[in-house]
């Protein structure tokens, strides 16, 4: 049988009342009687009801995180942030997975809503305006990750996207190539992929270097598919001396059809990633890429989330957080 | 203001305990009266409240899911798997990271059973004494991923790892290796870890080749440490001709080694992994491993728990699932 508030009150000879004190740290209770009571809760294994406690306190201690692919390099190393810290401020994880769907975006919001979620974390490929109507009206503290609108008053974490990709655009020039791919992401809609599209392009343009649009594709984040992309243009005759993709699974993809068709990595084509997940620095040659902290942007996320439920000002809306160029083995001069 | 049940019951013209059985399904509701309740629903956004709802029900449609590393390549194809499958019973997942400590473990199914999960799906590196003597008394339904033991009643989902290890040693002896190297997992206690090193003994012996202690080493499924290993085979110049890895990133810390040292795989040394994750395919030379169904394991795994959770008699209780060799190009022939 399992142990009740009754027991553990009457163990410790103080009320249920004073029980409840201590739990829910409601109302002041005298040390000794806190000890006390938390020894004869440890002795007998009692556990609160919570549900029971939920409805008294009104606090669920859970925060929903919505994700798009729990499997991908990428977001486990910022799931790794967000369930530390919520773990070190008692908050237990409510994770749902989501496969970049809309639908599941819109059931899964709700389904948190009704679960009494005290705050949402929410990453997706895409915000798009139906999430964004839902968003507007949720009355549940949510941060975003990696995505930000000014349609939104909702506080975002993220790395400056146009900087980057600049700084990387900037890096393959002062190297000498002249020709540079960039495989963006499919998402024209989202300003971030946007973003990464001027800073390249910026870049080339302060360099004097025209725009080659053949060499802009538009990727989906899947190895094959940047696999594919470069095959085209081994096919098409237009391979450049160097390919920026932004993502590291992209590059890699990008290296294995190089490789696999004859070319050398870096001395025939310099390729690079974006992210630094931990892949590029096992894969061979390993990978020159854009470092975002992911740990830490899943951290000052869900900082920020717990900040919001205790009704603590969030002074910064927009969270930019440093980016790191990363310089390995994957990109090298310009051939002659 | 939210909506209550009060405004969805006057809406649809119908009693609240009407509306309650077409939220909960307990009783026979008309279908006319149904498809007017829903439609009331969706239109007010009505969201029934899930704890006063569990208190009537009981049931709070939760499964914990505890494991030890949420950034593992190998865990999150588990999860997928898991959480895919637990969506279509419309169960939800409360995932907890452990970090592989006992410490936390027992925190998690302390704090999963307070929250009223209806089963736990759970997954350790090395299934502690302390461990099983909580699990004998947790009064809900729980499923072991990938380790089991003969000390408790509970059901668990795995490959058969004896007969996956025999199968590799065997595959690697075929192709003329006689100095097989092991690196296999620094947990001896484990049963699993058992079964590897007896798979990899049993097939050596039936050939022959006795078993040079020197080359079966403890790794601890970090690249940095199977690098250091075979950088001590180097040192030690007991360079095996192939390297059997029981985990893929193990293999790829071997090769990393054996490339930054100037041999090649495989003509000079033969390398193979254990798992089948993203990395065994996209990696140059994509790995020789033995494919566990990952997907499928997590799928079985929550299946199992729901069966048990609405008392439907689970025939197997230790699941084995089918494990395939898969050859790539890490492994050939040993060297003449």
């Amino acid at each position: 049988m399992s142990v009740t508030i009754k027991d553990v009150a009457k163990k410790a000879g103080v009320s249920i009342s004073t029980v409840s004190r201590v739990i829910n740290n409601s109302k002041p209770v005298s040390n000794e009687i806190r000890q006390k009571v938390l020894q004869i809760i440890e002795e007998t294994g009692y556990t609160p009801n919570p549900v029971a406690r939920s409805l008294v306190m009104k606090k669920s201690q859970l925060i929903g995180v919505i994700v798009p692919d729990i499997s991908s390099f990428f977001i486990g190393e910022i799931l790794n942030g967000i369930e530390e810290i919520g773990k070190m401020y008692a908050y237990d994880i409510l994770l749902c997975n989501t496969y970049g769907s809309l639908e599941q975006e819109l059931r899964y919001l709700k389904l948190l809503k009704g679960k009494q979620v005290e705050g949402i974390v929410l990453m997706t490929w895409e915000l798009q305006d139906k999430l964004i109507e839902y968003l507007a009206e949720i009355e549940i503290p949510v941060v975003l990750i990696n995505r930000n609108t000014s349609k939104l008053d909702i506080p975002s974490v993220s790395i400056d996207n146009f900087q980057a990709s600049y700084d990387m655009t900037n890096y393959l020039i002062k190297h000498g190539h002249k020709r540079i791919a960039l495989i963006r992401s499919n998402l024209d809609s989202n300003a971030f992929c946007q973003d990464q599209y001027r800073g390249y392009k910026k870049a080339l343009e302060e360099n004097g270097i025209p725009i080659d649009e053949r060499l802009v594709q538009f990727g989906n984040f899947k190895l094959e598919n940047s696999y594919e992309i470069v095959k085209n243009f081994i096919k098409e005759d237009i391979l450049p001396t160097a390919i920026f993709a932004t993502s590291d699974t992209m590059a890699i993809g990008a290296i294995n059809c190089l490789l696999d068709h004859g070319y050398k990595v870096p001395e025939d084509v310099s390729v690079t990633g974006f992210h630094d997940t931990k892949p590029a620095s096992f894969y061979r040659p390993s990978l020159t890429t854009i470092r975002q902290p992911l740990y830490d942007i899943g951290a000052v996320a869900i900082r920020m989330i717990i900040k919001k439920i205790n009704h603590i000002e969030v002074h910064e809306k927009i969270v930019i957080l440093p980016h790191e160029l990363i310089v390995r083995k994957s990109t090298g001069p310009a051939p002659a």
